[in-house]
């Protein structure tokens, strides 16, 4: 693996004036800033386009159809978006509740929608794509634009070596959270932070591409491919975001127990110290700013666990990472659903039973409770850095690294299983990511369990003696940190 | 899946005398009786072939070539056995040590070896026959048999879709047990089972395959072919041979304590009653004599287990066929090779520290010290029974399906993690099986610790409330096992 440079950044007349030439750690990238909520650039770009579909009513359908349907209005642009549903689908009522409707022609089949449509976007589950994808496509009009808000379509065509019409358009804007937030927060006139790509297409679809993104409300917009979307996305949940960190806590809830903490003490001490105080510290002040807090007793505790951590951390990750890009994981996911492979409860464990037993206690003054556990930290920043190097070292921009390694864990996706454990963070994914937190967890927890903290205990040596935390201490992220902590939603994800 | 309907049985003119014709379960086999050790057939087979290569001195290497030399010694014939190492090989000095020598042309090169000889068996690692497989091929003469003693190879020609020389016979004979078994159970006059299997070839291939099994020594050769053999292999070292079995002991264990089980109980309790009493009674008695020796409670036991745990297991042992049977598992392994990735600690963790304690503290008389636990024994057996009904769905001959579930299990693997915990039995297989048994056991564990042990508890429903253990009284596994058990070598293997 050697270090990809940061690729060219790009241009656009219509929204020349929203784009920002950013400099992260060193590399270069292009930034559109649309915080100011000005949606006038959509006429120079969708003047021409008379309907745009929406395909799918599940978690990114609702939210996208509405905010595109407004934003539109506001610039005063007749292009009309359509919602494209199944014949017999249950989720016309929905849609019908929102205002799209069968009358106006803003309601219709998904043949319709698409092909009627200079745009569409394939909203549906990642199943359906996989099944109806390429049938879907072939109902665009030659020339369209066809957009998708996750890569995984791309990655499953990799696999099956099957490539898209060539007279098309393929294109991505892919919010940094779930459905119903990019709606909530559109509303609350803050949101969301969206990664933009054109898979195929010239500069009239970045141009389209960059519109639906300002159309969506987006803030910050930042630059990938879907290629490295989807990558970074199954890679991620399946590590820090959402399997590593399950495997982490279950792993950090037995030692503690071992060690002979109470339950209540090591739901404490491990879940709450994580999605709490840990979470909070990094997203306020980074990542060395934790290490920074804790006394001088803390860090050297931090600094072992760190030590101990990494390098095994880093291997694993790196595993993945190939087990992913491979397509493999993606092929395992397709084949347990067509199998009718279960999701395994994930809050099967006496710890989660405990921990409702906490959370219902917790007042909601519940910060002063728990400090940062410093060996908690220590495993759970060394598992996000080993995330960020593997990232890294196999091409991913700054901006994509630090938010599918460490901004989505501590804002997005902790809140959710400090608000109601961990299935409430869990299930409330994709299919896609939930099976594989589902796979990821328990070999995470093998890994920490049994080759880390006995190295902690002292019961076992380290792998080696170098000295992993120094490269911490120095390394670009923290400036990359610094510079992407800046370009948030005005508000927070909130969690109910 | 269908359920595949038993193959036709074989025949051989030259090993008549040896051949049965067995039922198992309904099903016919044809086994191959060579316990009496009656090594004259072998001149009708063997006669005209020169010599004999046996490529690679690891595991099966030294065994097989000792025991084929000494074979042909007994049977008179004057075909030679020859090793082939590469140059400057470490293993040298121990293949002279036992008698082969560079002076008589019993050591040589791989090249020579293989170049000159009618049939070649290629015993490398997985890894070598990975990379280096088909030039190996490529050495021998057109009509040679080239051996193997495990479908590895066949299974990942699968996956990159190369197929072998159509001129050249592909044979297996795949011993039940690790090479240095394969030796000293020839030299104590047991012998040890193996499967055979003809690839590609003809009557004379069969033959010489069935002469090469007679020549290792083994009391009985069933029938079987690579393509399943590979599959059943990596299927069941990954379920309850290795990977499934410890992740039940880890999860058990961890249960025991959760109930107030001091440690050195936890791990008297479920590792010492599984490899001890619930092994050694499955070994004699079978799985329903084992249900049988229960009292009144612990079969309630039992039942609440079994039923807990069946519905479960077998979807997650559905999951790991298709795994298997795509070929995933074996690129995951190839890539995690070649990416180096870290053979992590198996027994890392508290329980196997507490085990450590608990061996030495036993006397040899250990087994009036545990009993049965009927919840231990209930998971295990339904793990077991799940792996059986997923090999049968797949069309694996009973003999397979029974060793590779049970009688491997409970004879041949078990005794090396009851002398000296997990480790030992695990690490004492091939880099497969290791790295699939990392991988695995915490995917077991996780399942019986979110899945089972919760509704053994009380606090989770079951999944359905249909009577799995009703179905296993009726199994004809029983009757498969009762057939099978009485084809078992004279000695048991024996753990140092």
């Amino acid at each position: 693996m050697t270090m990809v440079e940061a690729p060219n950044t790009f241009e656009s007349e219509a929204f020349n004036d929203l784009l920002r030439t950013v400099q992260i750690a060193g590399t270069t990238e292009t930034v559109m800033y649309g915080g100011d909520r000005n949606f006038e650039p959509l006429g120079e770009v969708f003047g021409d386009v008379a309907q745009l579909a929406v395909i799918g009513w599940s978690s990114q359908g609702p939210a996208q159809a509405q905010n595109l349907r407004d934003s539109f209005r506001s610039a005063g642009l007749d292009t009309k978006v359509v919602v494209g549903l199944r014949n017999g689908s249950a989720s016309r009522a929905k849609a019908e509740a929102v205002g799209f409707s069968l009358a106006d022609g803003s309601l219709t089949t998904v043949e319709d929608a698409i092909s009627h449509s200079r745009m569409s976007l394939l909203l549906v589950a990642d199943a359906a794509l996989v099944s109806e994808g390429h049938a879907l496509m072939d109902l665009a009009p030659s020339g369209a634009d066809i957009g998708l808000s996750h890569g995984f379509w791309v990655g499953h065509n990799q696999v099956t070596g099957r490539g898209v019409r060539e007279d098309i358009n393929l294109t991505g804007v892919c919010p940094k959270g779930m459905g119903p937030s990019v709606r909530k927060l559109y509303e609350q006139l803050s949101g969301i932070n969206v990664s933009v790509a054109v898979e195929q297409g010239g500069q009239d679809a970045l141009d389209r591409t960059l519109g639906w993104a300002l159309g969506l409300g987006a803030p910050y917009s930042f630059q990938t491919t879907l290629r490295n979307e989807w990558r970074s996305d199954v890679f991620g949940e399946r590590a820090m975001l959402l399997g590593g960190v399950h495997g982490l806590v279950e792993a950090l809830y037995g030692w503690k127990r071992q060690h002979n903490v109470d339950p209540e003490g090591a739901y404490l001490q491990v879940v709450e110290s994580l999605v709490g105080p840990i979470s909070q510290t990094i997203s306020h002040e980074g990542l060395r700013g934790l290490f920074d807090r804790l006394d001088e007793g803390e860090k050297e505790q931090f600094i072992v666990a760190y030590n101990a951590a990494y390098p095994q951390l880093k291997n694993l990750t790196e595993k993945l990472y190939h087990d992913v890009s491979s397509g493999r994981e993606l092929e395992e996911v397709v084949s347990d659903n067509e199998f009718n492979v279960r999701m395994t409860q994930v809050d099967g464990t006496d710890m989660w039973r405990v921990g409702e037993l906490v959370r219902k206690s917790l007042s909601s003054s519940s910060e002063a409770r728990v400090n940062i556990d410093p060996t908690v930290a220590g495993i759970y920043i060394a598992g996000m850095m080993a995330q960020v190097d593997v990232l890294r070292a196999n091409g991913h921009y700054w901006s994509e690294v630090v938010n599918e390694s460490i901004i989505e864990a501590v804002d997005s996706l902790n809140p959710y299983m400090r608000a109601r454990g961990i299935a409430y963070m869990v299930d409330n994914c994709s299919i896609t990511a939930r099976r594989g937190s589902r796979k990821w967890a328990p070999i995470y927890q093998a890994w920490i369990s049994q080759g880390i903290l006995p190295v902690i205990d002292g019961v076992q040596s380290r792998l080696d003696h170098r000295d992993y935390f120094a490269d911490f201490l120095n390394h670009d992220v923290h400036g990359a940190l610094d510079t992407l902590k800046d370009m948030r939603p005005k508000i927070d994800i909130a969690v109910s």
